[in-house]
Protein backbone atom coordinates (compact mmCIF):
# COMPACT_ATOMS: atom_id res chain seq x y z
CA UNK A 1 0.00 0.00 0.00
CA UNK A 2 0.95 3.52 -0.86
CA UNK A 3 -0.12 6.91 -0.23
CA UNK A 4 0.66 8.83 -3.38
CA UNK A 5 1.36 12.82 -1.39
CA UNK A 6 1.74 16.32 -2.33
CA UNK A 7 3.23 18.06 0.76
CA UNK A 8 1.97 21.86 0.23
CA UNK A 9 -1.42 21.04 -0.97
CA UNK A 10 -4.88 21.28 1.00
CA UNK A 11 -6.56 17.66 -0.18
CA UNK A 12 -3.46 15.12 0.63
CA UNK A 13 -3.43 17.15 4.32
CA UNK A 14 -6.96 15.96 4.65
CA UNK A 15 -6.02 12.72 4.32
CA UNK A 16 -2.45 12.77 6.78
CA UNK A 17 -5.17 14.19 9.45
CA UNK A 18 -7.00 11.79 8.65
CA UNK A 19 -4.34 9.01 9.32
CA UNK A 20 -2.73 10.96 11.99
CA UNK A 21 -6.44 10.87 14.24
CA UNK A 22 -6.28 7.03 13.69
CA UNK A 23 -3.00 6.45 14.38
CA UNK A 24 -2.21 4.51 10.85
CA UNK A 25 0.86 4.93 9.16
CA UNK A 26 1.27 4.05 5.73
CA UNK A 27 4.27 4.67 3.13
CA UNK A 28 4.03 7.61 1.12
CA UNK A 29 5.53 9.20 -1.60
CA UNK A 30 5.92 12.88 -2.57
CA UNK A 31 4.77 13.70 -6.22
CA UNK A 32 4.71 17.58 -6.62
CA UNK A 33 7.46 19.60 -7.70
CA UNK A 34 7.03 23.24 -7.71
CA UNK A 35 3.80 23.83 -9.17
CA UNK A 36 3.23 20.83 -11.12
CA UNK A 37 2.81 16.94 -10.64
CA UNK A 38 5.74 14.82 -11.69
CA UNK A 39 5.26 13.73 -14.69
CA UNK A 40 5.59 9.54 -14.30
CA UNK A 41 2.76 10.43 -11.30
CA UNK A 42 0.63 11.67 -14.12
CA UNK A 43 1.33 8.81 -16.25
CA UNK A 44 0.68 6.34 -13.71
CA UNK A 45 -2.84 8.69 -12.34
CA UNK A 46 -5.35 9.03 -15.15
CA UNK A 47 -7.39 11.27 -12.65
CA UNK A 48 -4.20 13.60 -12.33
CA UNK A 49 -4.87 13.99 -8.76
CA UNK A 50 -3.13 13.98 -5.69
CA UNK A 51 -3.96 12.17 -3.11
CA UNK A 52 -3.80 8.72 -4.18
CA UNK A 53 -4.00 5.78 -2.38
CA UNK A 54 -2.14 2.22 -4.17
CA UNK A 55 -3.74 -0.94 -2.71
CA UNK A 56 -1.83 -3.75 -2.91
CA UNK A 57 -3.70 -5.44 -5.41
CA UNK A 58 -2.83 -2.03 -7.41
CA UNK A 59 -6.35 -0.56 -7.32
CA UNK A 60 -6.03 3.03 -7.02
CA UNK A 61 -8.18 5.10 -5.24
CA UNK A 62 -8.29 8.73 -6.65
CA UNK A 63 -10.16 11.74 -3.76
CA UNK A 64 -9.19 12.55 -0.61
CA UNK A 65 -12.81 11.49 1.29
CA UNK A 66 -12.87 8.18 -1.12
CA UNK A 67 -9.44 7.24 0.50
CA UNK A 68 -10.59 8.43 4.02
CA UNK A 69 -13.74 5.91 3.63
CA UNK A 70 -11.14 3.19 3.44
CA UNK A 71 -9.57 3.54 6.41
CA UNK A 72 -12.89 4.13 8.16
CA UNK A 73 -14.02 0.76 7.35
CA UNK A 74 -10.31 -0.92 7.78
CA UNK A 75 -10.14 0.90 10.78
CA UNK A 76 -13.28 2.16 12.38
CA UNK A 77 -11.48 3.06 15.76
CA UNK A 78 -11.51 6.15 16.18
CA UNK A 79 -14.91 6.68 14.27
CA UNK A 80 -14.40 10.20 11.98
CA UNK A 81 -16.86 9.38 9.84
CA UNK A 82 -19.99 9.48 11.86
CA UNK A 83 -21.04 6.75 14.45
CA UNK A 84 -25.04 6.32 13.52
CA UNK A 85 -26.88 7.56 10.78
CA UNK A 86 -27.51 10.88 11.29
CA UNK A 87 -24.14 11.59 12.61
CA UNK A 88 -22.79 9.92 9.22
CA UNK A 89 -24.74 11.90 7.41
CA UNK A 90 -23.93 15.16 8.93
CA UNK A 91 -20.49 14.27 9.00
CA UNK A 92 -21.31 13.81 4.70
CA UNK A 93 -22.93 16.75 4.33
CA UNK A 94 -20.68 19.64 6.29
CA UNK A 95 -17.50 18.03 4.67
CA UNK A 96 -18.97 18.52 1.47
CA UNK A 97 -20.17 21.93 2.46
CA UNK A 98 -16.44 22.77 3.08
CA UNK A 99 -14.94 21.36 -0.08
CA UNK A 100 -17.91 22.51 -2.56
CA UNK A 101 -17.96 26.05 -0.88
CA UNK A 102 -14.70 27.12 0.89
CA UNK A 103 -12.16 24.56 -0.92
CA UNK A 104 -13.54 25.25 -4.46
CA UNK A 105 -13.77 28.88 -3.92
CA UNK A 106 -10.26 29.09 -2.67
CA UNK A 107 -9.26 27.12 -5.51
CA UNK A 108 -10.87 29.47 -8.10
CA UNK A 109 -9.01 32.46 -6.58
CA UNK A 110 -5.59 30.06 -6.94
CA UNK A 111 -6.15 28.92 -10.12
CA UNK A 112 -7.68 31.21 -12.04
CA UNK A 113 -4.78 34.14 -10.52
CA UNK A 114 -1.76 32.28 -10.40
CA UNK A 115 0.80 32.64 -14.10
CA UNK A 116 1.84 28.94 -13.17
CA UNK A 117 -1.56 27.48 -13.32
CA UNK A 118 -2.51 29.22 -17.12
CA UNK A 119 -4.35 26.32 -18.67
CA UNK A 120 -5.00 24.37 -15.64
CA UNK A 121 -7.23 26.20 -14.03
CA UNK A 122 -8.86 22.80 -12.93
CA UNK A 123 -7.19 20.26 -11.59
CA UNK A 124 -7.06 16.62 -13.06
CA UNK A 125 -7.27 17.96 -17.09
CA UNK A 126 -5.59 16.48 -19.30
CA UNK A 127 -6.95 19.07 -21.92
CA UNK A 128 -6.07 22.76 -21.24
CA UNK A 129 -8.63 24.53 -19.04
CA UNK A 130 -7.99 28.21 -19.48
CA UNK A 131 -7.82 30.71 -16.28
CA UNK A 132 -10.84 33.26 -16.18
CA UNK A 133 -10.43 36.26 -14.41
CA UNK A 134 -14.05 36.84 -13.05
CA UNK A 135 -13.59 33.38 -11.20
CA UNK A 136 -11.02 35.19 -8.77
CA UNK A 137 -13.30 37.57 -7.67
CA UNK A 138 -16.35 34.46 -7.79
CA UNK A 139 -13.60 32.49 -5.77
CA UNK A 140 -13.46 35.45 -2.85
CA UNK A 141 -17.07 35.37 -2.94
CA UNK A 142 -17.38 31.98 -1.61
CA UNK A 143 -14.67 31.49 0.51
CA UNK A 144 -16.65 34.72 2.18
CA UNK A 145 -19.95 32.52 2.44
CA UNK A 146 -18.14 29.36 3.44
CA UNK A 147 -16.44 31.43 6.59
CA UNK A 148 -20.06 33.20 7.74
CA UNK A 149 -22.02 29.62 7.09
CA UNK A 150 -19.17 27.85 9.09
CA UNK A 151 -18.94 30.76 11.71
CA UNK A 152 -22.92 30.10 12.37
CA UNK A 153 -23.11 26.46 12.30
CA UNK A 154 -20.40 26.29 15.44
CA UNK A 155 -22.14 28.43 17.35
CA UNK A 156 -24.84 26.36 17.67
CA UNK A 157 -22.37 22.96 18.12
CA UNK A 158 -18.70 21.87 19.21
CA UNK A 159 -17.65 20.34 15.90
CA UNK A 160 -19.46 20.31 12.42
CA UNK A 161 -21.20 17.30 12.50
CA UNK A 162 -22.04 18.26 16.24
CA UNK A 163 -20.32 17.07 19.66
CA UNK A 164 -17.68 14.70 18.00
CA UNK A 165 -14.42 15.71 15.97
CA UNK A 166 -14.76 14.10 12.72
CA UNK A 167 -13.54 13.89 8.92
CA UNK A 168 -15.63 17.23 8.40
CA UNK A 169 -13.85 18.97 10.80
CA UNK A 170 -10.66 18.01 9.16
CA UNK A 171 -11.87 18.94 5.64
CA UNK A 172 -12.99 22.47 6.97
CA UNK A 173 -9.31 22.82 8.83
CA UNK A 174 -7.73 22.16 5.65
CA UNK A 175 -9.67 24.42 3.66
CA UNK A 176 -9.39 27.53 6.22
CA UNK A 177 -5.48 27.17 6.24
CA UNK A 178 -5.35 27.24 2.72
CA UNK A 179 -7.56 30.37 2.27
CA UNK A 180 -5.42 32.02 4.70
CA UNK A 181 -2.16 31.08 3.04
CA UNK A 182 -3.31 32.56 -0.27
CA UNK A 183 -4.76 35.64 1.30
CA UNK A 184 -8.38 34.77 2.58
CA UNK A 185 -7.92 34.61 6.64
CA UNK A 186 -11.03 34.42 8.82
CA UNK A 187 -12.37 37.48 9.42
CA UNK A 188 -12.21 38.87 12.82
CA UNK A 189 -16.24 39.05 13.16
CA UNK A 190 -16.30 34.82 13.03
CA UNK A 191 -15.84 34.00 16.36
CA UNK A 192 -17.35 31.13 16.97
CA UNK A 193 -14.95 30.11 13.75
CA UNK A 194 -12.53 31.43 15.31
CA UNK A 195 -13.25 29.67 18.18
CA UNK A 196 -12.81 26.44 16.70
CA UNK A 197 -9.88 26.74 14.55
CA UNK A 198 -7.59 27.29 17.49
CA UNK A 199 -8.98 24.07 19.06
CA UNK A 200 -8.55 21.82 15.97
CA UNK A 201 -5.06 22.97 15.28
CA UNK A 202 -4.37 22.55 18.73
CA UNK A 203 -4.89 19.07 18.01
CA UNK A 204 -1.52 16.88 17.28
CA UNK A 205 -2.89 15.73 14.17
CA UNK A 206 -2.88 18.92 12.80
CA UNK A 207 0.79 19.10 12.46
CA UNK A 208 0.01 15.90 9.82
CA UNK B 1 -39.38 12.46 8.35
CA UNK B 2 -40.27 14.28 4.86
CA UNK B 3 -37.90 14.74 1.85
CA UNK B 4 -38.08 17.92 0.08
CA UNK B 5 -37.54 17.87 -3.66
CA UNK B 6 -37.69 19.13 -6.94
CA UNK B 7 -38.74 17.08 -9.78
CA UNK B 8 -36.65 18.46 -12.87
CA UNK B 9 -33.22 18.88 -10.94
CA UNK B 10 -30.74 16.54 -11.19
CA UNK B 11 -29.79 15.99 -7.81
CA UNK B 12 -32.81 15.14 -6.18
CA UNK B 13 -33.17 12.34 -8.80
CA UNK B 14 -29.93 11.03 -7.12
CA UNK B 15 -32.11 10.50 -3.88
CA UNK B 16 -35.15 9.26 -5.52
CA UNK B 17 -33.51 6.58 -7.26
CA UNK B 18 -31.56 5.67 -4.30
CA UNK B 19 -34.67 5.34 -2.29
CA UNK B 20 -36.43 3.06 -5.18
CA UNK B 21 -33.60 0.35 -5.19
CA UNK B 22 -33.73 0.15 -1.65
CA UNK B 23 -37.55 0.06 -1.78
CA UNK B 24 -37.81 2.70 0.81
CA UNK B 25 -40.97 5.40 0.83
CA UNK B 26 -40.53 8.43 2.64
CA UNK B 27 -42.94 11.64 2.01
CA UNK B 28 -42.06 14.26 -0.05
CA UNK B 29 -42.62 17.64 -0.61
CA UNK B 30 -42.39 19.73 -4.39
CA UNK B 31 -40.31 22.67 -3.64
CA UNK B 32 -39.80 24.09 -7.03
CA UNK B 33 -41.97 26.15 -8.96
CA UNK B 34 -40.38 27.33 -12.83
CA UNK B 35 -36.93 28.02 -12.61
CA UNK B 36 -36.83 28.55 -8.35
CA UNK B 37 -37.40 27.48 -5.15
CA UNK B 38 -40.47 28.11 -3.38
CA UNK B 39 -39.65 31.26 -0.85
CA UNK B 40 -40.74 29.56 1.71
CA UNK B 41 -38.46 26.53 1.21
CA UNK B 42 -35.66 28.90 1.11
CA UNK B 43 -36.65 30.04 4.53
CA UNK B 44 -36.50 27.14 6.07
CA UNK B 45 -33.04 25.42 4.14
CA UNK B 46 -30.07 27.38 4.67
CA UNK B 47 -28.34 25.70 2.22
CA UNK B 48 -30.89 26.81 -0.71
CA UNK B 49 -30.50 23.93 -2.47
CA UNK B 50 -32.51 20.44 -3.11
CA UNK B 51 -32.83 17.99 -2.27
CA UNK B 52 -33.15 18.04 1.49
CA UNK B 53 -34.13 15.36 4.27
CA UNK B 54 -35.87 16.33 7.71
CA UNK B 55 -35.46 13.75 10.24
CA UNK B 56 -38.32 13.74 13.25
CA UNK B 57 -36.10 15.60 15.00
CA UNK B 58 -35.88 18.43 12.75
CA UNK B 59 -32.31 18.00 12.28
CA UNK B 60 -32.14 19.06 7.79
CA UNK B 61 -29.81 16.87 6.11
CA UNK B 62 -28.81 18.76 3.07
CA UNK B 63 -26.60 17.23 -0.19
CA UNK B 64 -27.96 13.92 -1.77
CA UNK B 65 -24.89 11.84 -0.98
CA UNK B 66 -25.45 12.75 2.68
CA UNK B 67 -28.44 11.67 2.23
CA UNK B 68 -28.21 8.95 0.92
CA UNK B 69 -26.11 7.41 3.45
CA UNK B 70 -28.59 8.32 6.02
CA UNK B 71 -30.42 5.50 4.37
CA UNK B 72 -27.82 3.21 3.63
CA UNK B 73 -26.88 3.06 7.29
CA UNK B 74 -30.44 2.97 8.69
CA UNK B 75 -31.34 0.11 5.99
CA UNK B 76 -27.96 -1.38 4.83
CA UNK B 77 -29.71 -3.37 2.50
CA UNK B 78 -29.43 -3.99 -0.80
CA UNK B 79 -26.21 -2.25 -0.30
CA UNK B 80 -25.69 0.63 -2.49
CA UNK B 81 -22.57 2.22 -1.26
CA UNK B 82 -19.85 -0.21 -0.72
CA UNK B 83 -19.61 -4.28 0.85
CA UNK B 84 -15.92 -3.82 1.95
CA UNK B 85 -13.35 -1.04 2.29
CA UNK B 86 -12.23 -1.48 -0.95
CA UNK B 87 -15.83 -1.29 -2.98
CA UNK B 88 -17.28 1.76 -0.51
CA UNK B 89 -14.21 3.50 -1.59
CA UNK B 90 -14.79 2.85 -4.82
CA UNK B 91 -18.23 3.90 -4.84
CA UNK B 92 -17.15 7.07 -2.93
CA UNK B 93 -14.48 7.95 -5.93
CA UNK B 94 -16.54 7.30 -8.75
CA UNK B 95 -19.56 9.01 -7.12
CA UNK B 96 -17.60 11.84 -6.86
CA UNK B 97 -16.06 12.06 -10.27
CA UNK B 98 -19.63 11.99 -12.11
CA UNK B 99 -20.79 14.64 -9.84
CA UNK B 100 -17.35 16.98 -9.45
CA UNK B 101 -16.27 16.17 -13.31
CA UNK B 102 -19.89 15.57 -15.42
CA UNK B 103 -22.26 17.21 -12.91
CA UNK B 104 -20.22 20.18 -12.29
CA UNK B 105 -19.70 20.54 -15.91
CA UNK B 106 -23.18 20.18 -17.01
CA UNK B 107 -24.29 22.91 -14.03
CA UNK B 108 -21.41 25.57 -15.75
CA UNK B 109 -23.37 24.94 -19.06
CA UNK B 110 -27.01 25.46 -18.26
CA UNK B 111 -26.70 27.99 -14.86
CA UNK B 112 -24.18 30.76 -16.89
CA UNK B 113 -25.76 30.54 -20.32
CA UNK B 114 -29.71 30.70 -19.44
CA UNK B 115 -31.25 34.25 -18.29
CA UNK B 116 -33.16 32.35 -15.70
CA UNK B 117 -30.23 31.97 -13.91
CA UNK B 118 -28.98 35.88 -14.14
CA UNK B 119 -27.08 36.01 -10.84
CA UNK B 120 -28.10 32.44 -9.60
CA UNK B 121 -24.75 30.84 -11.88
CA UNK B 122 -24.26 29.04 -8.64
CA UNK B 123 -27.03 27.07 -6.67
CA UNK B 124 -27.49 27.79 -3.33
CA UNK B 125 -26.16 31.08 -2.36
CA UNK B 126 -28.10 34.19 -1.04
CA UNK B 127 -25.89 36.43 -2.36
CA UNK B 128 -25.67 37.47 -6.42
CA UNK B 129 -23.80 34.91 -8.40
CA UNK B 130 -23.10 36.44 -11.96
CA UNK B 131 -23.05 34.38 -15.08
CA UNK B 132 -19.84 34.13 -16.96
CA UNK B 133 -20.25 33.63 -20.29
CA UNK B 134 -16.86 31.47 -20.95
CA UNK B 135 -18.14 28.69 -18.06
CA UNK B 136 -20.44 27.48 -20.93
CA UNK B 137 -17.37 26.50 -23.13
CA UNK B 138 -15.51 25.25 -19.81
CA UNK B 139 -18.50 23.30 -18.83
CA UNK B 140 -18.63 22.02 -21.98
CA UNK B 141 -15.71 20.81 -21.96
CA UNK B 142 -15.69 19.00 -18.67
CA UNK B 143 -18.74 16.99 -19.89
CA UNK B 144 -17.15 15.43 -22.94
CA UNK B 145 -14.02 14.81 -20.27
CA UNK B 146 -16.74 12.97 -18.45
CA UNK B 147 -17.64 11.26 -20.47
CA UNK B 148 -14.56 9.66 -22.01
CA UNK B 149 -13.58 8.85 -18.46
CA UNK B 150 -16.79 7.31 -17.81
CA UNK B 151 -16.58 4.92 -21.50
CA UNK B 152 -12.91 4.18 -20.13
CA UNK B 153 -13.77 2.55 -16.79
CA UNK B 154 -17.00 1.02 -18.21
CA UNK B 155 -14.77 -0.76 -20.47
CA UNK B 156 -13.32 -2.49 -17.99
CA UNK B 157 -16.08 -2.92 -15.28
CA UNK B 158 -20.01 -3.42 -15.42
CA UNK B 159 -20.31 -0.62 -13.06
CA UNK B 160 -18.27 2.21 -12.12
CA UNK B 161 -17.57 0.65 -8.78
CA UNK B 162 -17.07 -2.92 -10.30
CA UNK B 163 -19.21 -5.84 -10.10
CA UNK B 164 -22.41 -3.97 -8.49
CA UNK B 165 -24.32 -1.66 -9.06
CA UNK B 166 -24.07 1.48 -6.80
CA UNK B 167 -24.15 5.15 -5.65
CA UNK B 168 -22.10 5.94 -8.31
CA UNK B 169 -23.99 4.15 -11.20
CA UNK B 170 -27.21 6.62 -9.84
CA UNK B 171 -24.93 9.46 -10.00
CA UNK B 172 -23.44 9.15 -13.07
CA UNK B 173 -26.93 8.30 -14.44
CA UNK B 174 -28.63 10.97 -13.42
CA UNK B 175 -25.65 13.54 -14.89
CA UNK B 176 -25.67 11.68 -17.75
CA UNK B 177 -29.60 12.43 -18.56
CA UNK B 178 -29.55 15.78 -17.14
CA UNK B 179 -26.42 16.87 -19.44
CA UNK B 180 -28.37 15.01 -22.26
CA UNK B 181 -31.62 17.13 -22.00
CA UNK B 182 -29.47 20.20 -21.80
CA UNK B 183 -28.19 19.28 -25.11
CA UNK B 184 -24.96 17.55 -24.60
CA UNK B 185 -25.69 13.76 -25.41
CA UNK B 186 -23.30 10.77 -25.07
CA UNK B 187 -21.15 10.35 -28.42
CA UNK B 188 -21.42 7.60 -30.29
CA UNK B 189 -17.76 6.37 -29.75
CA UNK B 190 -18.54 5.83 -26.13
CA UNK B 191 -19.87 2.73 -26.70
CA UNK B 192 -19.21 1.30 -23.28
CA UNK B 193 -21.21 4.42 -21.81
CA UNK B 194 -23.94 3.55 -23.67
CA UNK B 195 -24.31 0.07 -22.93
CA UNK B 196 -23.87 0.58 -19.96
CA UNK B 197 -26.44 3.27 -19.70
CA UNK B 198 -28.85 1.28 -21.50
CA UNK B 199 -28.61 -1.12 -18.98
CA UNK B 200 -29.18 0.94 -15.75
CA UNK B 201 -31.82 2.98 -17.53
CA UNK B 202 -33.68 -0.45 -17.85
CA UNK B 203 -33.63 -0.65 -13.94
CA UNK B 204 -37.38 0.22 -12.55
CA UNK B 205 -36.00 2.34 -10.32
CA UNK B 206 -34.64 4.45 -13.15
CA UNK B 207 -38.15 5.88 -13.41
CA UNK B 208 -38.36 7.73 -9.93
Amino acid sequence: MKLYDWNIAPNPRRVRIFLAEKGIEVPTEEVGEGFELKKEYLEKNPHRTVPLLELDDGTLISEAPAICRYFETEHPEPPLMGRDAKERALVDMWERKAELEGGQGAGEVLRNGLPPYADRALAGYSVPIPQIEQLVERGKVRVAEFYKKMDERLGEATFLAGDNFSLADITALCVTDFATIIGLPVPDECANLKRWHAEVSARPSAAA
